[in-house]
């Protein structure tokens, strides 16, 4: 048996939008717990790591860890029939083999999704000595990867003591955003070692253009280590987290 | 002569846009005592009987019963020009053998539309025997709509003492939608006789989708009888009222 | 040297998109006294004539006159990154042969565009003998060549003592929008001679499209003569005018 419920719909929509713009079919890990997915991008350069505990749902009822595969495309169709303050239920139907998603509102509404076979691979939890971290509203990242869309494919990060630097150069011009120690969509900076990296514009677009602008995000960077990107889910109950690989330039 | 003057162009615009929905070309019919056209669709498969009588202008000046032969999808235009709370003026050029449609706001509009040749067919008005009828919010079956779309082909509704349900199912997954007495969005419920039938969602979209989502609907339904839905005009002193065909299921 | 920062990016953003509809590519010249730019659209019926003075900026440093080869849709489509309210800074970048564009908001970005050889073409000052002049709110003028759009190709304008007509005629229909001497749309209104004038509604699509339809426009008028078109930039210290050849009609 598998029923959670949630008061606000658009918390599960936010997720599912952004898992969905990086990965077609997912294995979603109902435990006592909570929720778990990870997963890797079809190219293999992005990581998805979601965990979202029993206690951001206001209830929360698995008798058996249960493995869900699920076409997100599909579903975030279904999440966005769901207006943001509708309640949901998610409810497996072990008979049907689907899953069921309520929305109450105006009216109940019930939209039910056909389960598929996803291979369940164990990916481990990477391991990596990132030097220098951030918090930096969304909106902020969001304008800064858009400049950088229409100079080049690429795009630099660098943190130091002064803050962040968001960068693109090409013939057709630069881009540069940069957030300063004070400002205020630099909510927190912790700088270890100065470090920089690059990593391919349209990945880091999918990754955030579904998070809400006004939300923050929490980066963790090392010289050409992959860039971990951390979006809080239910008021920081939960996460999403994608890790995504760097560009190493030539010399 | 032909003159009809009303406060708000949006009470005509969102009747024309509905009926253009379904129609291309209609005959409107004035007479002294109000406006009315009446037609089927294409394919024969919905009736629109639209009802406005004289009071529902400021002004309203017919000398003698006249039919104006209009294309819908040009009228749709020119009215998707005005401004909602702009007044409205009709007027019959006969030497030009065109309707004039004048805009009062900021500015004086008047734009101008050819008339044509409609085949005026008498269509006798149907007398169906619907057991059980509601009175919902048009928002609510706009949505039931979408999401049986996601889904199939064709939509069951099914009015009983508990209230309306609105479903879809087929391989894709499975929708239904629920207002059950009691929910606000459930203005009137009166059931003599529980009835379902089956209608092709695409002309239900066609017929819901220009309707204020604000805005009561009355659906009378009989089991396997046509779906007829009520949209009142002019604060309830007009109406549009479509009939769809149902499709009836095999078995 | 040249340095210009103005305290609202927007003020430079509507002048650029109002350029950039009729204009690829463009010479600015920068003096101690100001910016300006004059050209004419590629098939030479439309001209523009831009106009803002060294006030208009909060900050303007032009040690020598120089004249920056400025291709307008690269430019429009870097505007169009800005936030309204940001702060902008022009800054040329002599070494690279750019120039730098700053919006400072949230975060600080900058974005440089390189430059481009425009032949640099002088342009007379047309003297032509107007006979009537109106000031009429912008979205008035929209919503008439809107109009008009659904008509025809061509709009007539029309101002004497009544006030302004602009109509279009067709076997599809007619247009016409009236503004009279006493509508609050109509700012002002000066006939020396009663005038109109025929015109291609393509270009002044193009010219009005972009402008705020709250601001206000000032139209000259002379029978058969080119349209002349002002907008007011930054409260009025500046200007962009547009000069339209008229269509003479036969007979």
């Amino acid at each position: 048996m598998v029923k959670a419920r949630m008061a606000e719909a658009k918390v599960w929509r936010t997720c599912v939008g952004m898992m969905a713009n990086l990965i077609e079919e997912a294995a979603f890990k109902f435990t006592s717990e909570g929720v778990k997915m990870r997963a890797m991008d079809p190219s293999h350069i992005a990581l998805v790591d979601f965990e979202l505990p029993a206690r951001a749902f206001e209830e929360y009822s698995v008798k058996q860890s249960t493995v869900l595969g699920i076409n997100l495309l599909e579903m975030n169709k279904i999440m966005s029939r769901g207006k943001a303050e509708d309640e949901l239920i998610l409810e497996l139907d072990e008979k049907q083999n689907r899953l069921g998603l309520t929305f109450k509102g105006a009216s109940t509404r019930r939209l039910s999704l056909p389960l598929i076979d996803v291979r369940e691979v164990e990916l481990p939890e990477p391991k990596l000595q990132f030097t220098a971290a951030a918090e930096v509203s969304a909106g902020v990242i969001q304008d800064g990867l858009k400049d950088a869309e229409m100079v080049g494919e690429n795009v630099k990060f660098e943190l130091n003591e002064d803050g962040l630097t968001i960068s693109a150069e090409s013939d057709r011009g630069t881009a540069e955003l940069k957030l300063s120690r004070g400002d205020k969509a630099l909510a927190k900076l912790n700088v270890r070692q100065a470090a920089k990296a690059m990593f391919n514009i349209k990945y880091l677009s999918d990754i955030t253009k579904s998070a809400s602008s006004t939300g923050l995000i929490t980066i963790d960077l090392g010289t050409d280590l992959p860039l971990q990107l951390d979006f809080p889910v239910a008021g920081g109950k939960g996460r999403i987290r994608f890790l995504l690989a760097p560009r190493i330039e030539a010399g």
